[in-house]
């Protein structure tokens, strides 16, 4: 039988490495066999064209440049480690996948949704996570939390507020496009009940 | 008045870097600015992206991602160096543009045309070469020249030469279908002969 592929997403200081360990432990528990992933990278290669990506740099980079690398990387993650692992059977966890090129490249600096969707296609060719978690909280608590444990910020991070609130904008807009497939967690809860909704969206689909 | 757009393609050791000298040379003669500049690569950034491109892996890399990585580092290029080279009237000579994609990943590698096509689609969004030098020559020829020239063999020139084969009837293929654009030039020949061709092209493009 196919794995379940499930990705995680949300906005910088959402929590989600925390909540990476409580889904692991829940599939431990129930003997699901699984593998933990995150993009940009997930692969040898993948992580290289993830150092390219994060890099600050002086100059900036293209839009466009951004999300072709975006997807090649999404591209040999899918291709040599998610799809082999659904195929023998094996769930999959992935920290970030396509939706985040939608919040972060489209929601965040402007691309148009159908420059996005037509790289989407082309590289995932209609797979996409039977689950979905969006852990959503509000852009200054992210931020607060971020601020606490980062030791230097990389590109991504020293943006602005005002950036973060769009991206969680479009998070959210596209939850609402998508309820059966994103799940909605409000962050910004106590850990314990962040941890229960979490265990109830994987009940979900386990049952499923 | 906008710069004219000049890209070099051909098989390893068709005598491409030779022949920028001399196109070099002939712009200088009739004092027109230009800059010179090679795919993958062109930009600080794109070189990087070159880097992963070439580099040998045991593992190989997903077709796909090498795609994807060859238009991230086009854009690159295109976007910050090429478009505002032409913008302000220099004229351009890239060693390979998008007809080496065509040539290396649809005729080598077998990717479907139409899957290069929209990835050029989506990263042109129309530009072309006003000129296309395909410097043309039996792949045998071409391999005894790489041998005698490269203290080692990247990831490319490692392949057979059936490989090539495919490659140099693919960019002859494009050249039968877009002849005003891509001038087929023997480079079996003479390095004098070689060179009038290569003038004789260049003053059609300048005149017109």
């Amino acid at each position: 039988m196919k794995g379940k592929f499930i990705s995680i997403e949300g906005i910088e200081g959402a929590g989600k490495s925390t909540q990476m360990s409580v889904i692991s432990d829940y599939l431990n528990r129930h003997q699901i066999p699984h593998i933990i992933t995150r993009e940009p990278g997930g692969t040898p290669l993948a992580e290289e064209i993830r150092e390219i990506l994060l890099k600050p740099r002086e100059s900036g980079m293209s839009i466009d440049t951004e999300l072709l690398l975006m997807f090649a990387s999404r591209a040999e993650h899918l291709n040599t480690k998610i799809l082999p692992a659904l195929n023998v059977g094996q769930w999959v966890i992935s920290d970030r996948f396509v939706d985040a090129t939608f919040a972060y490249q489209g929601g965040g600096r402007g691309v148009a949704e159908q420059r996005i969707q037509a790289l989407a296609d082309w590289t995932l060719q209609g797979l996409m996570p039977d689950l979905t978690l969006l852990f959503d909280l509000p852009v200054e608590t992210g931020q607060q939390r971020v601020r606490q444990r980062a030791a230097a910020l990389d590109r991504f991070e020293q943006e602005k507020v005002e950036f973060f609130e769009k991206i969680r904008n479009c998070y959210l807009q596209r939850a609402n496009q998508s309820p059966d497939r994103i799940s909605v967690i409000d962050a910004s809860q106590a850990l314990g009940s962040v941890e229960t909704a979490v265990r109830a969206a994987l009940d979900k689909l386990r049952l499923s």
